[in-house]
């Protein structure tokens, strides 16, 4: 008896935590939502050193209580879900690991010593931002045209590299290091820089033939650059043409009908309202 | 008798204020543009030190015209209106308050104390070029696409904001407060403006890592910005495409239909082949 | 008789510098657009002080020499053109006539007095380089998408001045002229900057506040700018398009075809192949 | 009998080093991968000075093994292939040579006279990266569609040369070489730098007309610089709607029909209607 009474509390935890259709599921969600943004925003300002040091207690305080919360509900999760080792080792099980896991492990480091690894432990604490994208159900819409067009991405990134590394390299070889074109790094930097035109200005050509080839970079840079926009664009048509595509005629079964259709725009039939 | 009258003026000076038909309307429409580029051009140069310190008498005298002009203008349209309470309420009843409110202001407040507030007050005024807004018919062609993508494009931007906070954090603990990512505050800020292109070169990563993480978001970075723009372009097509379509039906005159479409969507009625 | 002769030299005349079928008349184009690049190109190094101090007698000679040869081709284009007044008026007369001007101008001035007229007349040669437009006959085809959307663009760019106004007086409210943000005009000058993501970085915002409304600018700019990329884009769409469309079949009359194609995709009938 | 034997050889050869279907010519291919990669690291490396002092030995040697290496696939190359002087001759043929040489002539270079000969020999060796090309077969598809574009990307480079000569002259005359605009060739420069939104910063216009002059060219050029992104996208839309159609013909097996068509647009026989 007791077991099915267990059975049962796991189940009903498992609605409310995972499911979104009950009332109780829906205020997790919402209660959810707010403690990620809050806790996020306190790893945030944590890192303002005149805020961090005035309000210390306060932002230890809201800390461990985030932790906490965090790791209860990872324990739950844990609990309630019907296969905990495909949830632990699922995207979001790793996310909700993470984002608890810096803060046991920053206490139990010899705080004094290693001043940096602290530093990363606290700001690792970010990764809880993460937990969001369980909410951003249109977010795979757009992932799907990016997987999509993965392959295409990946030759342009490559064709990048490979554009990058000889323009870099050229212009080490025009600027040279006199010029702040210390090596051919930096110089894959610097063309980096101009080729996505962002354009810091931090290294800038100083000769006539560097800031020919300079010209040359930005420009032919620019018609290159404009294809991930191209392969995306012409990606998120196909798939918004398929969500038109979906509703289709009972009577002559073709589809490609708008959404506000009431007939059929090749049979003249009554289309079904979709839901 | 008299309230006949009335209500005849009130419907005259409607004609003219709210319409566009008439020729009286129309010419109030042109003298009203003129009247807030002019006045947004005194708010403009009136920020000038050299400017306002010496024709400080006549943009005194032009801004105080302005605010009356304005003030009337808006007391006539309260008049006129049909339902005062709802326009005062519409986003350009706010407006048309919010370009007289300023001055008012501004002249109550005692002088001395204050100035960054009296600045803002002076500067306030400046959201009457928002009046403007009234003629930019077609902006609402852009707007409904835009209104179309926002699903869309509030998941772009939580994902952009997610992305932000992850590569600010790890640059702030990759070059630290040396390198001037002073906090993850301004790490966030930097990293906005490397995603964007826009990329000041106030904040510049210094260390090998930094530039390799720098690059790496400027190069990710580059694809996924050009999401908004695909996701704009797809929905302007569809818009485009529909306006295109004056291929109206002869039964329910409702236009919108796509080109190869034989009967109507809405009616069903058989669709005229157009030439 | 003479008359009767005249009248052929200025038909023969016409065909070689109007025309571009017979030989004379390609011949005369390519030595045309050579001369326009050597001249433009004269300008612009006359404009580098060590080059011009060396070489002063030969650029001298070389700026009269075009001058002269341009001159003789805009005496005769009004001579052999049908109709010389249109022709006066008309873009490239006027084009044709700036090319020649500004040399005969400076000549006449007084030279020590108005160094800067000078160096303005100087400079004023580099507008020959718009005769090269004669040449650029696809650009019509970019041109009419742009003129086709042009009422969009000039709502975007109304929108855009609208947006510019309101962040730039706010940041001159927020960031004061003490951090470079000296009046209204220059705070939208660097809102410009920023919203086109050019971001020069001479003026950049220092205050948390200032930071957080760039950031806003930057973001939702994006957003915004991306939109006449997709005007232009689905214009340009629908003129590809309709290169595609003037291809059609002899039998059933229908368009639409591929350029390659052999039958008609929707008779099978043997296609016209194109010239 | 030694003479078949050896032609053989040279077959089995060509099959491993061109082909990519047996399991020898796809190791061999990922090993080669490897290879560039590791010794483009190389290159880019030896750059920088620290390493390059205290690494000098084994720079040195891997240097020399890749160079070894890829002189024997060089060899071997054109002992195996069918018409080695067309192979000599092709794109892939001078990568291959242009990969080896560098080393070659930086060893016989007399060494100490000209460093930045020596650089630049160095340096040449990047271009093995180019070497990866073989490799990114979708590179094509990118490639058709640039091509396909070819006289618009023309037409619109020619455009922005014409802009950007005319405005880079304004703003020398406008700013003049006090405020950083010491020629045309260097105003033309910073134009290039402002249409292509990459603004590094180092010159920036100072004066109130300068700025606003800037500020047309910023948000005019960005309507301009649209055009590439719509050209490719709308070039681009058509390639990739060409792929999908996997929809071949049952007569001559040719793909590349739209979803429309009945007929094949090829041979003219009836098209199957896909499912």
């Amino acid at each position: 008896m007791k077991k099915m009474s267990q059975q049962r509390l796991r189940q009903q935890l498992n609605e409310i935590i995972f499911g979104t259709e009950t009332p109780a599921g829906r205020g997790f969600d919402i209660a959810l939502i707010y403690a990620i943004l809050i806790s996020v925003f306190i790893v945030i300002i944590d890192s303002v050193e005149h805020i961090s040091s005035e309000y210390k207690g306060l932002l230890f305080f809201c800390e461990w209580l985030f932790t906490i919360l965090f790791s209860i509900e990872y324990a739950v999760r844990l609990y309630c879900s019907q296969h905990p080792f495909r949830y632990a080792r699922s995207f979001y099980g790793i996310v909700d690991l993470l984002s608890i896991l810096p803060s046991y492990i920053a206490f139990f480091l010899p705080q004094a010593q290693f001043f940096i690894i602290i530093r990363l432990f606290r700001v690792l604490r970010i990764f809880r931002v993460l937990k969001l994208f369980r909410y951003l159900g249109e977010a795979n819409m757009l992932m799907r045209s990016i997987l999509l067009a993965r392959r295409k991405i990946f030759v342009f990134l490559m064709s990048v590299v490979v554009l990058v590394s000889i323009f870099g390299s050229l212009m080490y070889v025009i600027e040279g290091p006199e010029h702040g074109f210390t090596s051919i790094p930096t110089s894959i930097y610097w063309a980096i820089v101009t080729i996505t035109t962002v354009g810091y200005g931090d290294i800038t050509p100083q000769t006539v033939l560097g800031q020919s080839l300079a010209s040359i970079i930005m420009v032919t840079g620019y018609a290159i650059i404009a294809v991930p926009t191209g392969i995306i664009t012409a990606e998120l048509a196909v798939e918004i043409g398929r969500d038109k595509g979906e509703h289709s005629c009972r009577n002559c079964k073709k589809t490609g009908h708008d959404s506000d259709a009431v007939h059929c725009k090749y049979c003249g039939a009554k289309m079904e309202i979709p839901v």
